[in-house]
This record gives C-alpha cells, sequence and structure tokens, in this order.
C-alpha cells in the first residue's frame, strides 16, 4: 500500500482563493491509474488556497476561544471549503475511471497538542480491503485540548503510516525535493538521499545547513523521521508528470530517505 | 439534547433531481435558533432528489456485486452528491448563526444486512459538548455482508438515538404525521397518539389499518418502537412554519409516540 500526499501547493495556487489545479491533479490520477488495483493506495491531500484563507481568517487555531459562537460558525465555514476542494479531487479521480472515496478527516480523528491522539481505521482499513483509494484531507478537528484545531495534511499521513504501515509514502510538492537550503536561493543544491542520522542532525543543529527547521520542512522532516521506522519516504515534484511513476518504479526522482 | 431528521422530502423534491427547499430549510433553521443554545441538537438529513437517483442508477443496494468497477464509482458518486447536499442544508444554518458541522456517516458507520452495527461516536459527543450542532445524512456505507449498501437517515436517528437518549426525536415530513391510510385517500385520518402496543398491533395485522407497513411509513413505525423505548418521538409535518417550536414547547401537532 501506498500513500501519496498532494501537497496543498501542488494542487492549488496559494495566491488566488479557491484556486484548483486541474491538469495536475489529472496528471497524478493518469499515473496512478497505471499502478491500481494492483498496488493500492490511500491519498492525503492539503489545504491549499481553499483551508487557509478560513483557518486564518477565523484563527481555528487559536482554539474555542474569543469570539466562541464566530469560532464555531469558522471552524464549520473552514471545513465545509476543505470539502469543496476535495469534491474537484474525487470528481478528477473518478473522470480517470479511479474509485475515490471521501474520509471526512474530521469525523475520525481528535488531536491534542497538534497530534492526532485519536483515529477511527476501520472504516479506511474496510475500504481498501473492497477496493477503494480512501481520499482524507487537511482539515478542522476537535483537539481535546484546545477545543478546536487544525489537522495537517502531513500530520494525518504521518499517523495513517504508523498505523498501517504502506511500502512507499510519498509527498509531492511543488519544488523538486528537499534543499540544503531554500530552494528559491542561489546555489541551493537538492538532496538525493537522508538516512535517518542526516535527518536527526539536520533538525538538531542550529544552523542546519540552510534548511529552515521550525517552518514546512522543518515539520515534513520530523514526520519523515517518524514514517522512515516502517515505509520508504520520497518528496517529489507534483507537477512533473512521470514522477510518481518513477517512485513506483523503484527510482528517485527527488529525495529518498529508505527505511530503517 | 434532541435529534431532527430533516426527510428527503421536506428539503428536496423527489421529482426534480438536484432540487433543494431553500425556504423551507430557513424555516427550520430558524425556529432550531429559537431553542439553541439551551437545547443542543443533532441534524439528520435524508437523500431527497441527490441521493436516491445516484443510488438507483448504480444499484448500490445490491451490494459490491456484478460490474465492481462501476459499483465502486457509482458508490463514491452517491456520497458526493449527499454531501452537496449536506453543504446546502449546513450553509442555511451558519447563515442562520447557527454552528451546524457536518459529519459524514459512512466515515464512523458500518453496516450489516441494512443494520448499523458499527459507530464511532466519541468525535459526535465532543462536537456536541463543544456547543455545535452535528448533521448527519443518509449515505452510502461499507457493508459487512454485501460489501457496500445504503444506509438510511432514519437508521442513523434510530442508531443515534439509542445510543445518546435524547429526549425528544423529531422526524420532519411532508405530510402530518401518521395516518389510518394512505393520507392521498379520501377520508384519511391523522393519528394524534400512538402508543408501543397500538405500534405493534398495527405492523403485525396482515391489513394494518390500511397502512402499509412494508413502506417507509412501516420502516418509521419499526424505528420509533424502538427510540421510544428512551424518548419521545414526533411525527410532524416539516413545511408548516411553527410545528417544531410547538414540539419543542410541549405541544404535538402531528403523531406523538410517548416513550414507554
Amino acid at each position: 500500500m501506498i500513500i501519496i500526499k498532494l501537497g496543498g501547493s501542488v494542487i492549488s495556487d496559494k495566491n488566488t482563493a479557491y484556486s484548483f489545479n486541474q491538469e495536475v491533479v489529472e496528471a497524478i490520477a493518469e499515473e496512478v491509474a497505471q499502478f491500481y488495483p494492483e498496488e493500492s493506495f490511500i491519498l492525503v491531500h492539503g489545504g491549499g488556497s481553499f483551508g487557509h484563507p478560513n483557518a486564518r481568517e477565523y484563527k481555528i487555531r487559536e482554539g474555542l476561544v474569543g469570539d466562541v459562537k464566530r469560532k464555531r460558525i469558522g471552524f464549520s465555514k473552514t471545513h465545509q471549503a476543505m470539502l469543496k476542494l476535495n469534491d474537484l479531487i474525487i470528481e478528477v479521480f473518478l473522470e480517470k475511471g479511479l474509485p475515490a472515496y471521501s474520509v471526512s478527516s474530521s469525523s475520525i480523528f481528535m488531536i491534542e497538542k497538534g497530534d492526532i491522539v485519536y483515529g477511527e481505521l476501520e472504516i479506511l482499513r474496510k475500504l481498501l480491503e473492497k477496493g477503494f483509494i480512501p481520499v482524507l484531507f487537511g482539515d478542522t478537528a476537535i483537539a481535546l485540548d484546545k477545543g478546536i484545531d487544525i489537522l495537517s495534511g502531513d500530520q494525518i499521513v504521518s499517523y495513517l503510516a504508523k498505523m498501517l504501515k504502506p511500502s512507499k509514502v510519498i509527498f509531492l510538492m511543488n519544488v523538486d525535493g528537499i534543499y540544503d537550503k531554500n530552494p528559491k536561493e542561489k546555489g541551493a543544491r537538492l538532496i538525493k538521499e537522508l538516512d535517518t542520522e542526516e535527518i536527526r542532525h539536520l533538525l538538531e543543529s542550529s544552523d542546519s545547513a540552510g534548511i529552515d527547521v521550525t517552518g514546512g520542512i522543518g515539520n515534513k522532516l520530523r514526520k519523515a523521521l517518524e514514517i522512515a521506522h516502517h515505509s520508504d519516504v520520497y518528496f517529489i515534484n507534483g507537477k512533473v508528470k512521470g514522477n510518481i511513476t518513477r517512485v513506483l518504479r523503484g527510482e528517485n526522482p527527488g529525495t529518498a530517505i529508505k527505511r530503517w
């Protein structure tokens, strides 16, 4: 079983509200279609320009504090926005003949201090068994500490990997993988392979070889470290056709972290 | 806590595909708004002209047999159609300032022989505790016997009532309640009260006083019999303004089945 994370910046343009990269998602679906049903898949997607503007506007990450009436409304609106993005993705996969099936993350996960502490996976397992491709997404979630919070797609991937032990976890990004410094900077070099010792070193060192370990990449590497207990992890460019196929054939078109 | 079932024929016109009775749902939301947050609510809605055409086209009730590829696609399409109806309802409630929150029935329930055999209610309980109004819906569902099946809104109501023991369960219909024969027939008389003995008698007698006990009303009465273990049950006209208010004030504008 393979878990593919569709990064928000791959499927959506974060600078344009409610934008959807239809052609990119179609290309992804076409590659998945070459391997399904011999291989089974779970997809998890990020919020892109559907989830984030709502989550920010209503300050969902603050929890159920302040104007709680407005917070509750915003919590629901954010979820509905995510369902709309999810619907667009499901539709593309169905068009390509793939039985993608929407599972509402907030209906099955609860979190505490930003981590999933409770997950209902029985139905997910049954969906896989019956030949479906479950599609989950970064979402609002009930939080045991703050009342409400945001659950990221990356956290879902990490939890599912721990529980379901896929052979590969593939993160689709809008860059070619993990770089030794911000890929927009001159001279940034793609790191082809990382072992867990190197990741630990990167995360612990203060200069971190130029990687911003407090940002999204740091979080991704922390999750990758957990996932690499059980699964090979790949960070690849989701906008480059053929990349998913390469990974599924055993090649490495981006950054690979082999399981321990 | 009150459970309200919004019948598919109340919120949608079953003869027109994807029709939504916006004004009826607005009126329902306005009545609920008079009692929230002092009273807490769970809403469950039917499929109307969103769910049923898809479920029929793909023969979901047959299970995962025959052309299973097409069945899986249809299973997902039916769920997505239900999410669209659910989104319209959520939007109306949010507009009225009510924190309705969508819970995907197929993400938390599994069924066998048409009955729910597995339900994940922890998140539902937390949503109630945090002041939300969870909104569930009749949906496709994983079935332990047939692989896939349809889970009706009425079954969800019955299961939730058993587990959560609401004070009242209100079924909104497009007629005034339960009649002694088909309400379209001449001389049909509204039954104001039914006790459980009378329901049992109706369901067991072959003529059933004109009620079609094999159809939807028979199923509703069977569910009502179970629910009346714990909760008062009302069948009322959901298109008549003020009816929900009347029930919540202790009156009976339709058919009442008092708890045992």
